[in-house]
C-alpha cells in the first residue's frame, strides 16, 4: 500500500505529532505521458512551519486534510513518458507519499554518480542555492569583511560560512551547543563560534569576537540573537534575512528593539528573501557549488533519519535543533 | 557684535532652551585667502538631535561648549579670496553664528536669481536631494506602484510625494493634522492622506487607503506609524528608512514588533541611508530637481521664523510638528 501524510490540524505554537495524519491508499496507476515515482529521500525544513498556518506568505498555505509537500528525491519505477526511464532519479517539490505519479513537468533529473542522492536536497539543492545566492546577491561580500552567521550549524548556515571563507571573509558562527561550535571551526573552517545557549550577553560576545564590527549578517534565526548582532553592525552593513526559526512557533507578533535607528545610523540594508527570487541564476549557482564541492572547498553535514513514519517527528525535531546540517528522511 | 549658539548641555529627552547658550564675541577678521560671511538663513533639522548626544552615528557628535552647525546660506561681506566677491551668496555646513570667516573650501555658491535663497536649504539642497536620491536609488519606483510617505507634510516628505507622483505612483501621505492632510492633497498632489493623530488603527487605515497594498514606504518617522504601514507591504516592497523623528527623543531603545518575518515573507528590503552616501549623484539630481521646479511640477513649503535668537526654539518646535515643510530661520 501507499502511505501519505496529511495536515490534520494547523499547529498552534510548536508542531505536535497530532497535527499530522497518515492515510493509506492504493499505489496510483500512471496514465498516458505519466511516470510512477517511489520516494527515496524527503527534506524537512523550517520554512514548512510557515505554510502550515493559514496566512499570506511567500508560499501558499497547506490545505487541511491534504498532503504536505516538500523537496523530495524519488526513483522512477514505471514510465509512460518518453523523457524518463525506469531507474531514473528525480528531484522536485512532491507530496509526502511513499508513491506518487507525475507528468514530469516540474521535476529535474539528478545524477547519483556525481554526488550522493541526498546532496540534491542539500548542498546542490535549495539549501546550497539559498546560502550562495543570499550571500552573493544581497550581501556582496568583500575580502576582509566580517561575516556573522546565525543558525550556523544548520543546513544553510554551514554552507554560508564556508562560502564566506572561500570569498575571503572573517566568519563567526552562532550555534546552540559546544559540539556544534567546535564543528563549525574544525569541519567548516569558521574562524570563531559562539554558543548562544551559554552566552548571557550576545552583544558583548559579538563585540569580543568581531573587534572590527559586523559587515555582513546572514540571519537564519531572528529574535534576541539578532539583537546582539545588530548592535554591532558597521556602516553599510548588509543583513540577509533568510529565516527566523526562533519565532516561527510564536502565536503573536514578537516584540524587540526597533531597528530603524540602527539602519539609518549605519546606512545599513536589511533584505528578506527566498531562494526562488533568484531562479534565473540557479544553473550558474549550481555550477559554482558543484565545482567547489569537487575541489574539496565545500563540505556538508546531514542528519539522516530512516523511515517514512519518522517524517513528522524529524520535522518537529528541527525546532529543538536536533539536526546538524540538513535534516533528511530516508525512506 | 557677533552672537554664536553653543551646545551647553546634552539634551535628555526633548531638547530644552536651557540646553543652548548664546555668547557674544567680536566679528572675526578674514585673513589671507579668507572671506567674511554674514549669515542669511539657517536650516534647523531633526537629524541635529542625533548629533547632540555623545554616541557613534553617521556624523560626529557636537562638542559641548562649541558652536552648533547646520546648513546655512550666507553673504560674502568681505573677501581676500580670489574665488569670491563681496555680495556673493554661499551655502554650506556652517556654525550658528551671525558672522564667521571661511577659507571657502567647502562652500558652494548659490544663485539668488534662479531661486529664492532659502530654496538652497530645501528643495535644491539636502532636503530635495534626500527625497530624490532616497526614492530613486533605493526605492526605484515603478509606474502604478503604491507609495506611502510618513512625515509627509515635512520638508523631505512633501518632496518625496511629489516625485512619486511625477514618476507615476499612487501616493498616500501620513501627517499630523487635518490641515496638513488637506495640504498634501491640494498643494502637493498626493492621492490620499491619513491624519495619524485621529487614527486609532493605522494598519486598517493603510489597508483602506491602499487596497493594492504598499510597494514603497518612505519612512521619516518610525515607531507605531511604521508598524501600521509595514503590516500592509507587498511582495518585493522597498522601505526607505530616512529618519525616525518619533523616537529621536527616547532615552532608551524603543521596542516594537520584530520585522524579520515580514521581510522574509515579502522578500522586502529595508534600507537606512543618509544623503551623503550618494554625493557623486548630487549634480545630476540638482539638475533634475531644478528642471521640475522650473516646469512647475514641484512646489515646496517653508516655515520661516525670523531672528537669530529664535534658532533654538525653531529647532525644538520641529519635534512638536509646528513646521510645514522646511523649517528655516531668517536672520
Amino acid at each position: 500500500m501507499n502511505l501519505t501524510i496529511l495536515l490534520d490540524k494547523r499547529p498552534v505554537g510548536k508542531p505536535q505529532l497530532s497535527d499530522f495524519k497518515f492515510i493509506d491508499e492504493p499505489i496510483p496507476e500512471p496514465g498516458k505521458g505519466e511516470i510512477l515515482l517511489k520516494t527515496s529521500y524527503v527534506s524537512v525544513d523550517p520554512y514548512l512551519r510557515g505554510r502550515m498556518i493559514d496566512a499570506k506568505s511567500y508560499a501558499q498555505p497547506f490545505e487541511l486534510q491534504k498532503a504536505i509537500s516538500s523537496g523530495v528525491i524519488a526513483e522512477v519505477i514505471a514510465s509512460n513518458h518518453e523523457g524518463y526511464l525506469k531507474g531514473d532519479f528525480v528531484s522536485g517539490l512532491m507530496a509526502w507519499s511513499e508513491y506518487q505519479k507525475s507528468d514530469g513537468s516540474v521535476l529535474q533529473k539528478v545524477n547519483p554518480s556525481l554526488a550522493p542522492l541526498s546532496a540534491y536536497l542539500g548542498i546542490l539543492g535549495m539549501t546550497g542555492l539559498t546560502a550562495y545566492l543570499g550571500l552573493t546577491e544581497i550581501g556582496k561580500p568583500q575580502k576582509g569583511e566580517t561575516l556573522v552567521v546565525s543558525g550556523a550549524a544548520g543546513a544553510v548556515g554551514s554552507v554560508v560560512g564556508q562560502i564566506g571563507k572561500i570569498l575571503g571573509c572573517r566568519v563567526i558562527g552562532i550555534a546552540g551547543s559546544y559540539e556544534k561550535v567546535e564543528m563549525l571551526k574544525s569541519k567548516f573552517g569558521f574562524d570563531e563560534g559562539i554558543n548562544y545557549k551559554t552566552t548571557n550577553n550576545m552583544k558583548s560576545a559579538i563585540e569580543e569576537k568581531c573587534p572590527d564590527g559586523v559587515d555582513l549578517y546572514f540571519d537564519n534565526v531572528g529574535g534576541e540573537i539578532s539583537d546582539g548582532v545588530l548592535a554591532n553592525i558597521n556602516k553599510f552593513a548588509r543583513i540577509m534575512v533568510c529565516g527566523s526559526i526562533s519565532v516561527y512557533n510564536n502565536t503573536s507578533v514578537p516584540m524587540g528593539p526597533r531597528v530603524e535607528s540602527l539602519l539609518v545610523k549605519n546606512s545599513a540594508l536589511m533584505q528578506g528573501f527566498i531562494v526562488g527570487n533568484y531562479a534565473p541564476k540557479f544553473p550558474t549557482a549550481i555550477g559554482q557549488l558543484s565545482a567547489w564541492l569537487k575541489e574539496g572547498k565545500l563540505t556538508y553535514s546531514e542528519t539522516i533519519v530512516e523511515g517514512f513514519d519518522q517524517i513528522p517527528q524529524a520535522f518537529i525535531d528541527l525546532f529543538e535543533g536536533k539536526n546538524t546540517g540538513k535534516m533528511i528522511v530516508k525512506i
